[in-house]
């Protein structure tokens, strides 16, 4: 599939190196081509074409946005809202809010999330939010803990959309997915991650999941 | 030991009767003895002494507060702060809201936290929130999902009274007790709750854990 995934740091650069090399057609969306093209020289192959917001949401089927939560909404209205119209949108930001130091607050929570305000942002589009709670290696290598033997949640009000997130996470390697329902159920999720930080603590790596087990 | 569970719902009755199949001293504490003795006369052993809520923390060495959570701290107001001084405080409550309907919102979150709240109006004690992420019964019998492979977490100020109180969780079966640090990392856990509550109506279950999986 056409796939642009929105924002070039880690979470970007990973899912837009696994899904190309799982065979789809990936672009890399910025800001600014010229300065991620040098920042990127060295870490992502050349086969990843990199395009402006705008562009890279014009040709493509699927959009990822894979930005720090603080600039989710900014980077949609500067990718285009009416070209993303009628899209999947596949939200995996978390609202966090790092100005008060560690560990970080949210800034939206309980009553509303970063996931509806993307929806409410884009009314048209096919908003599904999942991989919001795990590190960018297992997003894209589940395996590399307990077998890949976890869980990962999707959120969403179009069912064919989730359906093909769903998919598209199987063929990543993600063996247990959880329909939550619909996009308001991304608070949940959302709301993990104070939980996450703290394990993080913890345990000292990031490399954990969660598996929930029934 | 002798411990005080204190609230006498389907949590507390859980509790009281499985820590008493584990040989320990257990008293019941209720804001009401007689009312309580009628409704529980067919649900509870009469080895489980009822008493009053300031009774029951007096003789006690551990103190479980189970009750809900916007009654936590009325609840141990009206068992006395004063005896529940330097005791072990097993906090076990969620900020929970029922007012605006389903699903539960949190009346405490992210900047605090229900447990911080507890410690707060005892200042003395040695609060250490946990079990407050799963069911009544798989509090009780861990093994009643996935063979009991899964996690419960544990946070509190005090080291000494995290130890005994992973110590008590283990002796019930829990396999994986993960001490998060001091009490402020109840809000981890304490936020868990919306994507618990989701995922009762998701899979339409409550027998459901978390595990953490590294």
């Amino acid at each position: 599939m056409k796939i642009a995934v929105l924002g070039t740091g880690m979470v970007g650069q990973a899912l837009a190196t696994r899904l190309h090399d799982l065979g789809h057609q990936v672009t890399l969306g910025t800001r600014d081509v010229g300065d991620t093209r040098q920042r990127l020289a060295d870490s992502i192959t050349a086969d990843i074409p990199l395009a402006t917001l705008s562009d890279a949401a014009a040709t493509a089927e699927i959009v990822i946005l894979a930005v720090q939560g603080g600039a989710a909404l900014t980077t949609l209205a500067a990718a285009g809202p009416t070209q993303l119209a009628t899209k999947i949108v596949i939200d995996i930001t978390n609202p966090l809010d790092f100005t008060q130091g560690f560990p970080a607050t949210l800034f939206v929570k309980d009553t509303d999330s970063l996931g509806e305000q993307i929806q409410a942002a884009l009314p048209d589009a096919r908003v599904v939010k999942t991989l919001n709670t795990l590190t960018a290696d297992l997003m894209v290598n589940p395996r590399m803990v307990n077998d890949g033997q976890h869980t990962v949640f999707i959120s969403g009000n179009d069912d064919e959309a989730k359906h093909v997130v769903a998919t598209l996470l199987g063929s990543m390697g993600h063996m247990d997915v959880i329909d939550l329902g619909d996009i308001t159920t991304a608070r949940g999720t959302e709301m993990l991650m104070p939980l996450w930080m703290r394990l993080m603590g913890a345990l000292d790596t990031t490399m954990f999941q969660f598996k929930v087990v029934r």
